[in-house]
């Protein structure tokens, strides 16, 4: 179902009807995840009644939501036996330890989908129209779904920028978890650095998920929490990171450098802030991913964006950091770039 | 935003992210359609800004909605100048004749996308949850939208299937259009052929729309119109072909055949059922869009289908047909079956 319209040889309403009907997509990967049908196959479950018969459905539903997952390309078909593709046997077998289904609660949350009800009003606005500041109302409830269930996705993430950051040379770091949420990013850096001590901000709620995390990982007694608003809190100081993940697209830039100044103060001379975010390119519409990022935060914030590193580094320079670099993650479509405190 | 899982060399969660987030494309799509962005860029507005001001909208809203039309392919970009491709300018700018828009008033309606709301119950009932019969209740007010916004989608396949029929020939017909919407696949047949009179069934308000259609093409004089269920009505008989354009796909196999015996019985001897459907291959997964409307029907009918050919052949061969072949209709992705009466 890839849409290729350069290469098309007639005009053709393919597209249009494909797109009118993509929430289709949505909902029936949810379904499926919430049915696990993709751990159903994985047990060799491989056909239409056998799967229907082990996830307790109808058979008729199964069979046209197995194919529809073929056509979006999830499964596999090979006569009436259906199979994980490398990608669904991967993320999506509960069984497998990079298993992210549980990011459905957040990502098809009704917060989150029916802020799209009326995109032409969002468009008029210029940001989301479902209450005063969006997802950025204090204290939100979806940023403990968040929290919950997001955390699979950000496991790979978060233990390639601890590393990248060098946690396993030792150094006696104080860590500032900036938006903790799961907690993930701070307890990796703890977990390659013995020597690491971390401070986490984000609403009570969600720094309730994050502590149970970091209990789970052995962590604990390095972990502290500073519950609260970013931009309200005092933070301390003398921090050697100041970890800064999925945080910044959620406000204008303005809004960005007040928080880079705060983020500046607290570290020492010569430390470092850690952002990973989706950064697309100059043109914005590439890499796809990253770009179409813009949309999810027109639609859930006020003012946020998907912001180009040029803008990071602006941001930063503006924020008395002397320099930026960017390192790219795969197979993670989200970007590190670290910032140097002038 | 194309989806290639089987060319990457890594493992990704990009495809589940992207499909998790599939919605934001259709909700997209019918925000441009509503704000008239592509009509905008037609008339040469084609920069963020000056689309906005034409659209009255905010610039940040405008400039993230048409990156994002880019990245899922219904806009161009070369630097900060936006264009249409080939197929949205055909389709989508207000000013073509071939503009189908309005389809986004129909496929988008709350009726249809809210049907997918919990999909894991639609699989496990094996049909759609939303009322007794979904979209089949008796005289359901989504099909007046569909006569009235989707005309557009189906002008050109109408005008080709009067054609393969051989309208133009002149002969005295009389054609039967079941469940007739908007109209057009009759009202095709009675412009090509001068010597047609049309009986339409559908509900009775759907038939208003119907006749404002026979009225505007001139062929009102040869429109006949009989409103009620297409299973309890009497048809009458000596019909020389009779149209089932986007019928059958809402009814199980039995309930086809049940039909299809009365529309049998109104046919004269070698008259011609004629049958418009998307129609996916035996393997059910292609192509694409054909074989995705299954998921159409599973939603929204209590156990409707996209049908093979090897299907609908069964069902009209049950019925008093002899034989039954099949023509494509490109560009339209949908399928032309011409049966004939024993």
């Amino acid at each position: 179902m890839s849409t290729a319209p350069q290469t098309q040889t007639q005009p053709s309403p393919a597209l249009f009807f494909e797109t009118m009907n993509a929430y289709q997509r949505t909902a029936a990967l949810k379904g499926a995840i919430q049915l696990d049908v993709f751990t159903a196959i994985g047990e060799g479950n491989t056909t239409a009644p056998s799967i229907a018969a082990r996830c307790e459905t109808s058979e008729r539903g199964m069979r046209i939501l197995c194919n529809y997952l073929v056509i979006i390309g999830f499964l596999t078909k090979d006569g009436a036996n259906y199979g994980l593709t490398p990608d669904s046997g991967l993320f999506l077998d509960r069984r497998s330890p990079a298993y992210l289904g549980t990011a459905e609660r957040f990502l098809g949350s009704p917060t989150l989908v029916d802020a799209y009800k009326d995109m032409a009003a969002i468009v008029r606005k210029g940001g989301e129209v479902f209450s005063a500041h969006g997802t950025m109302d204090p204290d939100h409830p979806v940023w403990v779904e968040f929290a919950r269930s997001m955390a699979p996705m950000m496991a790979m993430p978060a233990e390639a920028i601890a590393k990248l950051a060098g946690a396993e040379k030792g150094a006696p770091w104080k860590v500032l978890d900036i938006a903790a949420g799961h907690g993930l990013f701070g307890i990796a850096m703890a977990r390659q650095n013995p020597n690491a001590t971390i401070v986490a901000v984000d609403w009570s709620r969600v720094l309730e998920v994050a502590r149970e995390h970091a209990v789970s990982a052995g962590v604990a007694s390095r972990y502290q929490v500073l519950p609260g608003s970013a931009f309200e809190l005092e933070f301390g100081e003398g921090y050697d990171i100041v970890l800064l993940t999925n945080f910044l697209h959620h406000f204008d830039p303005p809004t960005c450098e007040t928080l880079l100044r705060k983020v500046s103060a607290a570290l020492k001379p010569g430390g470092r802030a850690i952002t990973f975010e989706f950064v697309p390119n100059e043109d914005r519409i590439s890499p796809p991913l990253a770009a179409s990022f813009s949309m999810v935060m027109l639609g859930t914030t006020e003012a946020g964006d998907a912001y180009t590193f040029s803008e990071f580094d602006r941001m930063f320079r503006n924020s008395g950091f002397a320099s930026s670099e960017i390192h790219p993650l795969p197979p993670s479509p989200g970007q590190v770039i670290i910032s140097h405190k002038k």
